[in-house]
This record gives structure tokens, sequence and C-alpha cells, in this order.
């Protein structure tokens, strides 16, 4: 069913105070569908729909609003509503909602959920953001390693309403340590009575409490798996990700390496482009844009210092902008190539001089093509050999220079530690403008016998 | 184990002639770590390494190469050891293979692989790149609409061991259509006797076989599902969709879009940075770059049209590159979010006007924090209070231009069916670029009285 179909029936059901065959519906709607509900019927009414789903529904919808909608839709709720969601939801979700909330709110959530729970909630909230440990819930199927595949099924009969996957089943020592994994489907295939130590795989990948959740994710990314053990420095098993938390993650990191590459500040409270204010749009960009432009007037002052030349020739100046915007080409296909190579483990930092090596021939390739079509042009329209030479050997250089900057300077920024993401097109396009108009005059200047 | 380890103990077992230690030891590798480990040995040990493998794990571990590798070790592979890989093998994989491999390779497959295979491949291969049809597998687990959960779990124990997923098992009636779904967790739960009609989920997510993979993909976020089922044109069920697959669109999509975004063109035969030769990064590189240096020259042609004006004041140029880097600067940030936003659905070709509103207020409080701190940086610097006034102004409607065409370009390009990504960075400088030094002169000549 179409959005816009659901959403006409649920607002045709309420006028005609259908709340029964409502109810019904909205049993049937996708968890995941209710956002755009809830943003497509007027506010008084949200309430009113929620108010109707089962307490499994509700906990599930709950968790598929956005922060700001659940901040709104807790402010609304009693707090018997509150314990039923509370109830429901997973860790790794309710440990999410309430690092979002304000410090009110999370009084009221937590005064509401089970002691238990909030035991469990207390300890993955110490886990630091981007962490394995804070992506990880606690809600998983755990096996003894003296068990066979009847007693398997007998405990993922009685918990696994509760787990957040049955799919894969973590085989655990009575301490606790993590001794193998089993997919759902070999505990299918497998005879009833045959031990579980006999088809866990033993060879698990896993990730610690405190491993990068960049890493977690290219980890998924690999493996092909649907869910990842977290293991203390024990190798005690404290919980899963599940591959759905992957996916955010790869989501979240994309979007964070694109904003970086347009210079734009990334923050942690993100909401989406329009709902996000012009002001916080305005900071996030700002800063990056006044440290550019500062360095641009770097460019500013060579040209300054070659006015006489200008006054001299002032046709030179009509290619500064051909030039710039060149480099500034050469420079963001470079460093776009190469920060996506690291992000994906293609490139590593040691291979800064292969990478260099392929840069330099790419750029050779290029710079050359690039100046013939620019010699040929200004042969054309200037018939002047002298600059259409000033032009295309710089133009030469410049992609050089471009390519080489875009290349080394995100390896380095990795290798030093810094997020490669940076050294992208803004700070490379304003290094190699200040490089290709230094060289620009010189040449010039050489050439015309200016100064 | 680390990967270093690994490799250090396969040299080692190779070099002592353990071949049996190492047969052992090679069936615990994870298949995902196989093209790492090839990657490290000596080409000649590659293939000792692959015919110690069991027949699963020989399949498994092929799937995991690079096309180029696979291509190298068919070559080495004898007839029957081919037909071993394609018995394994999935069909989704079969398929992507034969897409890959020269004729020659593809023949050889092909006349090695099953009757009933070969039918379904050359189904498969009639899907357009792109589509759900050209992701999805055949092997899934079907039941018939008047079984029970005991049934069921005969039909997964009997056949498990091919298909793909047993996660989510399908409902479809006797000509194949699609009624529900189920996730093995709920049959796990159920009792033995219940009809599987009563427990599955009939309010199925599908796609289409001709759905755009990125729309998929986009599913696969919103859902959280594991696998997704793809029917055709009467609601049959013809194969499903694995998140695996998925994810692998998702970095598909994500590197395509970086690349477009960076004027480098994208190709369908992709290979990772290092391994893509020169010619061809060259070439993904340079149509783009004269393009764009093309319409650069407009800009010049503009500065060139007011040569007198800079022999005049030729400090004025001084002031171009600043000028054209925060312009592009400002039109990568507002396009890079735009753009963003479009791929991930958060705004809609319908939200244009609100997009320009919020750009606009952005844009204003920008350009004018930045035309006071180069304002007040003209009159310490020059204290020239005429210039300080041009430079202001012409920045304020260089960021407004920029920020407006950053918003505007892409979600128009959508509108009209082109891929947004190509309304980036690059194309939107060179247009700022033009319109920014056209206002600079333009006010420069009606405050200098110059001409």
């Amino acid at each position: 069913m179409e959005l816009e179909e659901i959403i006409a029936k649920v607002t045709n059901f309420i006028d005609n105070k259908k709340i029964k065959d409502l109810r019904e519906f909205l049993e049937n709607i996708n968890s995941a569908d209710f956002p755009n509900i809830f943003e497509n019927v007027e506010e008084d009414k949200i309430i009113i729909i929620y108010r109707l789903l089962s307490k499994e529904k509700a906990a599930e919808v709950f968790v598929e609003l956005d922060h700001d909608d659940q901040e709104k839709l807790i402010n609304c709720l009693t707090d018997t509503e509150i314990k039923n969601v509370m109830d429901e939801i997973y860790m790794d979700d309710a440990v999410d909602l309430i690092e979002e909330m304000p410090s009110n709110v999370v009084k009221r959530i937590l005064s509401n959920t089970k002691a238990e729970n909030r035991k469990i909630i207390n300890e993955l909230l110490k886990y630091p953001d981007d962490t394995a440990g804070s992506l990880m819930t606690t809600e998983f199927i755990d096996l003894k390693e003296n068990m066979c595949v009847e007693d398997a099924f007998e405990i993922i009969r009685k918990k696994a309403l509760k787990k957040e996957t049955v799919y894969n089943c973590y085989v655990v020592t009575v301490d606790r340590k993590l001794l193998g994994v089993i997919d759902i489907k070999d505990l299918l295939i497998a005879n009833r009575q045959e031990p579980i130590k006999e088809i866990m795989d033993t060879n698990v990948v896993k990730v610690h409490t405190l491993e990068d959740q960049e890493e977690v994710a290219r980890i998924f990314d690999k493996y092909d798996y649907v869910a990842l053990p977290v293991v203390d420095n024990e190798n005690r098993l404290v919980g899963i990700i599940t591959i759905d938390d992957a996916i955010d993650v790869i989501q979240e990191e994309t979007l964070e390496d694109f904003e970086k590459m347009a210079a734009i500040v990334t923050t942690e409270d993100r909401d989406s482009y329009l709902k996000t204010g012009v002001f916080k749009h305005a900071k996030n960009r700002i800063i990056w844009l006044l440290v550019l432009m500062i360095s641009s007037m770097l460019t500013g002052g060579i040209i300054e210092n070659f006015e006489s030349a200008i006054a001299t020739l002032p046709l030179l100046v009509a290619f500064i902008p051909m030039l710039m915007d060149t480099g500034g080409n050469c420079g963001s296909q470079a460093s776009t190539l190469i920060i996506r190579g690291l992000a994906m483990n293609e490139i590593s930092t040691k291979d800064i001089f292969k990478a260099m090596w392929k840069e330099l021939r790419v750029a050779i390739v290029v710079g050359i093509t690039l100046a013939v079509a620019n010699f040929v042009r200004i042969i054309l329209q200037y018939q002047d050999f002298k600059i259409a030479f000033v032009v295309g050997t710089t133009l030469i250089c410049t992609v050089i220079m471009a390519k080489l900057l875009g290349c080394v300077l995100p390896i380095v920024a990795k290798k030093i530690k810094l997020d490669p993401a940076i050294m992208a097109a803004p700070l490379i396009t304003t290094i190699v403008d200040t490089l290709s108009v230094l060289v620009f005059f010189n040449i010039s200047t050489y050439v015309f016998h200016l100064s």
C-alpha cells in the first residue's frame, strides 16, 4: 500500500470515528511507516493514533520516530505508557533515546524503567560514543557449551521473544567467555541430540567494546554477518551488534565524510536538512569558510605583488580563473578517490608512494591534454605563442601539484590520526590556487621580462 | 587471529610441506579473509592453497575474490573444479561472475554448469543492471499456504543447505503468488501444529524485479529486514535479495556519488584505486576537466572585457581568488547537503521552495559575517572604504548566488531525471565564478566610475 493511501485511510477512520477499524488497520502497518504517517496528520491526532497501538507495536513505533518526535510524544504519555515502552524496547534503542533527550525527560524515562534495565542502560551509557559498546544491545541468545541442539531450541523458544535476533546464537562458558557462534540454519539442519559444541563455529569474528564504529561497519561489510558479538578485555560476551545498526553507521559515516569534504562542520546531534535551523546551518558552515577565505587572501597577496606585471599585461589576469578552477577540480578528483580508498580500506597509508606514482602519471597525461587544448585555443584566439606557452606550462605544473597534493595530504592526515576527509577539495583548492598563481606570474615575469 | 599471523602460518605450512595441517587450518579461516591471503603469497602458491579447500569452502572463497583473480583462477582450474564451484555458488553470485568474465571464460563456465542452473542464470542475466532482478538470487525457502509449522521445519531441514538464507521464509500459493513472510523467530516460537497461515505476516514489503537498486537499498535501510522478496508483474515470487547485497549497493552508489560530485566519470567495470590503470584514471577524469575548463574561460572572457578597469585599478584583481574560492565553497556546502538529502530521501523535489528559503536565510547570515570580516580587514590594510564596500557587497551577492544555485540545481536535476550528484561543487563553482566576477566588476565600474 502506498503511503498516501495509508494516510487517507487513517484520516478517514479518525474523521468517521471508526476507532475499532483504525486499531486493526494500524496493527498491520509497518512500524517504519509511522514516522511518515505522523508527519502527515495533524498533531493532535498523533497521540490518538499512538494510544490505539498494542503495547509491542507502540514500542516498535516509538523507536522509529526521530528524537524531536520522541520527546514530544513522551511529554504526552502517562507514566504507565512510558513504562510500557521501556519494558519493550531493546537496550541499544533505550540508550540512544536517553543520550538524546533533555535531562528532565531522561529523569522521567529512568524513573519508569525497571531496576534491572536501568542497571544495563547505565552500563551501556559508559561506553564512549562511536564505539562498538555504544552500538550493542544486551538481548541475544546465549547457549552453554554442554547443551545439545534440542536444549538450544528450548532456550530459543523460551527467550526469543525478548531477543533482538535469533539468527545467530552464541556459545559461552560458565564465566561467559565466548566460545563459538551458531547460525540458526546449522541448528535447524542438525540432529536434535547433537552437542552444540560439535556444530558451533569456533572461528568467531568479534569486536572489542571499544572498537571504533567505523571498523565495526567495515567488518559487517567484509564478512556478511547479520550480527557481531562484542567482547570485553577478558573475552567475555557482553553484547551483540545487529546489521541494521551497522547500516546506520555506514550511512552516518558517509554523510559525515560528505560534509567534511564540503567544508561543513559535522555535529553529533544531527537533524535532517530541512529540520536543522538556519543559525545551526550557518554555524556549521561559517568556520571553514572563514579559514579558507583568509587562506585565499594569500593568493590575493601574491597577485598584489605582481601588480606592475598586471598593469603591463592585463590579459594575464584573464587566465587566472581557468587555472584556479582546473587546479581545484584536479585536486578534488585525486583527493576524493584517495579519501574513499582510505575509507574503504582499499588504500593504506603504506601505499603512499604507489598512489603518488599513479597520480603523477595521471597528472602528466591529463596536464598535457589540457595544456594542448589551451595552447591551440590561445594560438587561435590571440596568435600569441608566448602567452600560449606560459599558460600551457603553468597548467601542467598546476595539474601535477593538484593531483599530488590531493593524493598526499589525505594519506598524511590518516598517518597522523587526523580524518583524511578534511583534506578534500576546499582546502586543496585553496593551496593549489596559491601555488598556481605563483607559478603563473613567475613564468610570465621570466618569459615577458616583466618586473 | 590477525591477518599477518594467518599468512605467516600458511607460508610456514607450505614451506615445510605440512599439507595436511594446512588443509585443516584453511578450513577454519573465514572465506572473506582469503583475498587478503592470496594477495600476500606468491602466485604459484595460490592454486596450491585453493586445491586444498573442500568443495563448499572452495566455492565460498571463489565468490569472495575480485574479478581479476577469479579469471586467473579459472584459467588454472580443471573443468571438474569449475563444475564444483558452479554447483555450489548461489545464483546471484554466478550471474555476477558471468557478467564480469570475458566471453571465452564465460563459455567454459557455462559448459561446466548444470543445465537447470544454466537456465536460471540465463533468466537472471535478462534483468537490466542496477535493478532488483539483477541483484536477486533464486535460492530461498518457499512454503505453501496449507502447511503447518512442523511441515515448514521439515522443508527447511531438507532444503536449507542449498538456500542463501533461512532467516525469512516466504509463503506462496500454488501458482507462486506471494502471500506472506515468516521470520524464523516466529516459526521457532510457534506451536508445532499451528498453520503457517496464522503466523505469517501478510503485510509484506516487496520489490518488483525492475525496481532500481538504489530504491532497494533504501527499503533495506528503512525497514531493517535481512532479506527482501522480489516479485514479477503478476506478484509471483521470483527471487530474494539479501542484506549483504544491499550493503554492497549502498557502498557502490555512495562511491558513485562521491565520484560524480568530484567531476569523475563513473564506470561499470570498476576496480580499486590502485588496480585501475593510469590511462583509465585519466580518461575518467579528463572529460569533465575539459568541459569545466572551457566553461571557466567564460570567466576569463569577462575579466578580459574589463581590461581597462584592471589597468586603472590593478588592486581589484587581488580580490578575485578570495571571491571565487568563497563562492565555490559556499556552493559546494549547499549542493552537498541537498544532494545527500535527496539521496537519503530526506528532501524531495517538492521541497524546492522550502530548501531555497532556508538557503537564502543561511546565505544572508553567512554572507554578512564574511563581508564584515573582509570589510574590517580591507579598512585596516588599505584604509579604502570604497574597495571595502565593493568587495563586501560582491561577497554577499556571491554567497547568496552560490547557496541558491547549490540548492536549486540538484533539485532541478532530480526533477528532470538527471542525477543530482552532477550538480556538485565543480559545476556550481564554475557558474558562480562567472557570476561573481561579473557582479564584482560591474559594482566596481559603478563605484569607481571606471569603464
